[in-house]
């Protein structure tokens, strides 16, 4: 079986004064376009949104999306969703008959990339408005010890990053550092939308009992769809932005950063970290 | 003088079994608008982008993006940039009375983000569609034995990475490897976006005689960019996606990546590097 994440290519390898041509791999990044319709009405919906996308977990990627802008709150809000076309880039969400989703919201008809999450919003103001209304609610403590470990168990799930060495992944773990679902892309922000789709679809949101792991920086963009879907810790390889700082400050989430084999970087609530 | 790159804070430094409150740097995110008005036209004039940035050289953003999108072509085609309002976050670019630029390509109020410049296309044919018509030009042959010191001449004009470790960057270089100018930014296509801008206001576009020294991945969208300037040679610290390397070989743009002390490897036309 082919892997759809991963393209294969021959290459020029550069090794001090020497070049061999050689066969890599590399991530695909392929368009996705994500669409609307309503159960019943014919045709194809209207595009919401086009991102640059590594294929695989289209459905997951489209779900999470869709409920990171608010659009969709639970499995009910979704009659089916299912590629469009033979592209095998366009995706379709069925919303129920008489669905009460405010598609005026749509009609600019707002559009994303590789890491964009703030695409549709009207003005500054709906960006940073929206944030302090939904603040993440868990008593969860988890052993800060655990932190450090969190990474070699995200690795063990990355195919293709170690084919490729050019995606970001979105990790879920238990309290106890169980790894409950990880999600690859060359946009850090389509695999946490994998994911969450993920947890969407399966009934599993809001996710107030678990750790999120980062594979590369903590933007606002992440901590805004870490908080939509529940999870109070967030653990990034990188380091964060001082908006996904303030907002992690504001929502309740403990933040931490710079995660290495004995050390990390605690930015927010710390007293969740025993 | 202090840094609005950077945001100093409080934060809790976990290493192995202790615990201190130290003194640490963060990149600093915030939004920017750019906003689009016809000279002698009253008004803020009208949103064309939101993109979550780092502030500084707001201007040069406000070019490069416009110009990566087709909507500006030469100096000429602004009167102005200019802040607008008093929150530093909105920026308004001046056309000239009578301007030809079709406004109804932005009527739509397309938005992008820290990493997006597919926003506003209308459509994955368009993604796709507007690539084959702008090959770069170029006879530019460089040393294969210069790309692997751009790194450190790179790191030298990074000040804000060096406090923070949370910013992208794109830096120009000559044929020789003499750096020309460098642009952080937490967003990748940002860093990219000022750097294209500051050619453009100083009228060095296309800029074929040109490196491009990327500090992360390699995406379609920054390919796009670089095409866009007409950059001969793009040279990325971490992988290329399939789309980015399809770009460049359409492009006539040779791309390499993995870029490491003694060694890197080239996807594309490699015939550039002697």
């Amino acid at each position: 079986m082919s892997n759809p994440s991963v393209q294969s290519r021959i290459i020029q390898a550069v090794r001090g004064a020497e070049r061999h041509d050689v066969d890599d791999c590399v991530a695909v990044e392929e368009p996705l376009e994500i669409r609307i319709a309503r159960e019943g009405e014919g045709g194809s919906g209207r595009a919401v949104s086009i991102t640059m996308r590594t294929p695989g977990h289209d459905r997951e990627l489209a779900a999470g999306f869709l409920y990171g802008e608010g659009l969709i709150r639970d499995r009910g809000d979704v009659v089916a969703i299912a590629p469009c076309g033979q592209s095998g880039n366009v995706i379709r969400v069925e919303l129920p008959r008489g669905s009460t989703l405010d598609l005026s919201r749509l009609e600019r008809n707002f559009y994303t990339s590789s890491s964009c999450g703030v695409c549709g919003k009207a003005s500054i103001e709906a960006v940073t408005e929206t944030v302090p209304s939904c603040a993440v609610e868990s008593d969860l403590r988890v052993d800060a010890a655990l932190l450090p470990s969190l990474a070699g168990r995200a690795r063990s799930a990355q195919q293709a990053f170690d084919q490729t060495g050019g995606l970001h992944a979105a990790t879920l773990f238990d309290a106890n550092g169980t790894l409950l679902a990880s999600y690859e892309d060359v946009g850090r922000h389509n695999a946490m939308d994998k994911l969450v789709g993920s947890l969407f679809m399966a009934g599993g949101l809001p996710a107030s009992r678990n750790l999120l792991l980062l594979s590369g920086r903590a933007s606002f963009e992440l901590l805004q769809k870490a908080m939509a879907a529940g999870i109070p810790v967030v653990v990034a390889m990188g380091a964060p932005s001082s908006l996904a700082v303030e907002l992690a400050e504001r929502a309740g989430i403990t933040l931490a950063g710079f995660l290495r084999a004995s050390s990390y970087n605690v930015y927010t609530h710390p007293a969740r970290l025993r």
